[in-house]
């Protein structure tokens, strides 16, 4: 142990009753029929859940400000509060068919670490604050982690306030129409050290049998569509020798992605989300086919790589077929590595707890890729039911939950002086 | 020479000019401004078209019949007309961007016929009639050939008329919308033999430099829709190795059908004509992959063969990959073997006009696919320009259309006493 965390008890646990019932309480609103949530970002719904945050951190004594994202931050004076703040967050919006944990767990986690030291009369030297980031999901809003985005100096303001949902509404009206467009400066230079802790998303921890994940960083990823065009022939006249077809450059196109790919495991990843095909006439080759690609691996000089031999693998298989093969880039987003002391702050409490754990890589974008570009940060993942998320049966245990709960609030503490 | 054809002239011609305006001319009946046709079935331009035929075929001394699907059957009579008919006919509608020369070409060639006749004063034992068939592409109304396969009694006359397109408009009521409604009695067993001349839609007599493709029947072809389903994930968290992922399937399925498809060169065919991702989202494994599937070839028995792979290779790859592969069986058109003397017949009109000509089959359907079921029936064709058909690029050389032209006349004649 550090001269750090010897200030305080390391026998101090979090209630892990208490967590599960905020976590319920928190899911009833807008809660779904097959046990998810349906909460999206600045809705009336979200404005509730907002609320019943805030009356929340708010009997716990803390004080609540809002910025003009509308994040929110809820402060428990510290001994000095000119000092910069070690904070914690994550979102309470969801996607459509969300679940229960996906964000809301990271925000009532920090939560119950303020109850925690409340319960134990810990005075902490800096103050310590919980931040509820606007939008994380996304699914309302385009781009994702708005909130964190414009706070980080991602985005600039006017850019995120001009964002429209499909019903025309810009993130300005609607943080007006719930009343939490706020006028706070909470600034990044304000913050000493920063920690979410958040269900994996993925399937590793519960494969592996254990209980935390220590996040290192966030996987680079690069969004692509290929458009491979041919040309349409009847499906029958057509010899097949003589057919310029892209599906059968997609073919061997994907294939030999999946054996590039595999030649960076274990952390790289491809992906074909979506796949469209014009005209689209059950009895014509298509003239093309449009295919969403995903690439990712959390070492940016790997994900370059991949990068490079994606753009030739096309380039060789559309002259092989006589095809013409064009990658737009639609979207990246470098490898982010996490601050080594708030990894450490993080590997430390899971030593010091006993809890099973690994080192790992985040493949999901979160609100701590933005913080982390301004401020120390790291992650904690717990496992969640069979890797499922955006998805109404998003599940996770109550023990893994209060486990990820304690190595948070150990990691804050070894963060403070 | 037969004794049958010695009662003609053989150095009778058709009229090359002439065709070839008839053709220009009924283009304009919804020409499109990229040189195409857009002339759907049963609408207002539909009807000019057939009203601009019917009064050519008048002018030529032929009596205009309208049967209950809308067929037109444009006679002229012969020295014997209690004798079953010489016929020979297509289809004026056209794709929503369609060329000049599909369908077309084969009612106005057989108009040119029974001018040529006419120019000739040749008298034929039996009457010789030209049909227009109703609906043969099933761009508005599906299934396609509706017109031929009510006549063929494939599918019943309520069937016919129930039919609807996209607005709910059924065929009856198209029908009598544009006053083709008739009550014809026109029947299988009064045709002798019945003749279709149509441009390849391919690019094989192009490429082979030949002017006229001998039919001797039409490729079997089987519908299906695949079904491969996996687990949706997140394309970040989900390693590889676990991925239940359709896109695995898609890339080794085609893959192994392109290869199960080449053994049976040259004539065997595989289309994947479109494809669904669902859900569709560019970070995540879709949960399936929906693919139109087409397989044809002239043997049934071959097709069959075809069909017992293709199953196999979806069961084996699927279950390699832990993907649900399902087929659904769409449609099937079984192989057709058109009739020995017709085939025979123009055999002998090609090589008496001294053509370079191939045997082939057609990989498309046609109208003489369900008159080939009921009455002695063949096919001829011309080349078009680089096989292109269903575009509004589609085109042929006049010395081409008249080559076939020629070739039907010679053959109707051979059939006739």
């Amino acid at each position: 142990m550090t001269a750090a965390n010897k200030l305080f008890d390391p026998n101090m646990r979090v209630n892990g009753d208490r967590l599960w019932s905020s976590l319920m309480e928190m899911a009833k609103i807008g809660a779904t029929a097959k046990g998810g949530c349906n909460r999206q970002a600045l809705t009336e719904l979200d404005r509730q859940g907002r609320d019943l945050f805030s009356n929340w951190a708010k009997s716990a004594g803390c004080t609540i400000r809002v910025d003009s994202m509308g994040n929110i931050i809820a402060r428990r004076t510290g001994k000095n509060n000119t000092l910069p703040t070690v904070i914690t967050g994550s979102h309470l919006d969801t996607q459509p068919t969300g679940g229960k944990f996906d964000g809301v767990y990271g925000v009532l986690a920090g939560l119950e670490v303020i109850r925690t030291l409340n319960d134990n009369k810990v005075e902490t030297e800096e103050p310590i604050e919980v931040v509820v980031w606007t939008n994380e999901e996304g699914a309302r809003f385009s781009p994702a982690m708005i909130g964190s985005g414009v706070w980080s100096g991602e985005f600039d303001l006017e850019y995120g306030h001009s964002r429209t949902d499909k019903d025309g509404t810009s993130i300005l009206n609607a943080l007006e129409n719930i009343g939490y467009l706020g006028d706070d400066s909470f600034k990044p230079s304000q913050v000493k050290a920063a920690f979410e802790v958040h269900i994996e998303q993925g399937p590793i921890l519960e494969n592996e049998n254990l209980q935390i994940g220590v996040l290192s960083g966030v996987q680079g990823m690069n969004w692509y569509d290929l458009i491979l065009e041919g040309q349409p022939c009847h499906a029958g006249p057509s010899p097949m020798e003589s057919r310029q077809d892209p599906f059968m450059g997609l073919s061997t196109i994907t294939q030999k992605l999946y054996d590039m790919v595999a030649n960076y495991a274990p952390w790289s990843r491809v992906t074909f989300g979506d796949i469209k095909a014009e005209p689209g006439a059950r009895n014509t080759v298509p003239k093309q086919l449009i295919l969403a690609v995903d690439l990712r691996h959390p070492e940016q000089s790997i994900l370059n790589e991949m990068d490079k031999h994606f753009r030739n693998i096309v380039a060789e298989e559309s002259q092989k077929l006589n095809l013409k093969g064009t990658i737009h880039d639609e979207w990246t987003s470098p490898a982010v590595a996490f601050d080594k002391g708030c990894i450490q702050a993080v590997r430390k409490a899971v030593d010091m707890l006993g809890y099973s754990n690994m080192d790992m890589v985040s493949g999901a974008g979160h609100d701590s890729v933005y913080v982390s570009k301004v401020a120390a940060a790291s992650m904690i993942f717990v496992p969640c039911e069979k890797g499922l998320s955006h998805n109404e049966a998003e599940n996770a245990k109550a023990e893994d939950l209060k486990a990820g709960c304690n190595v948070l609030l150990h990691a804050m503490l070894n963060r403070c002086s």
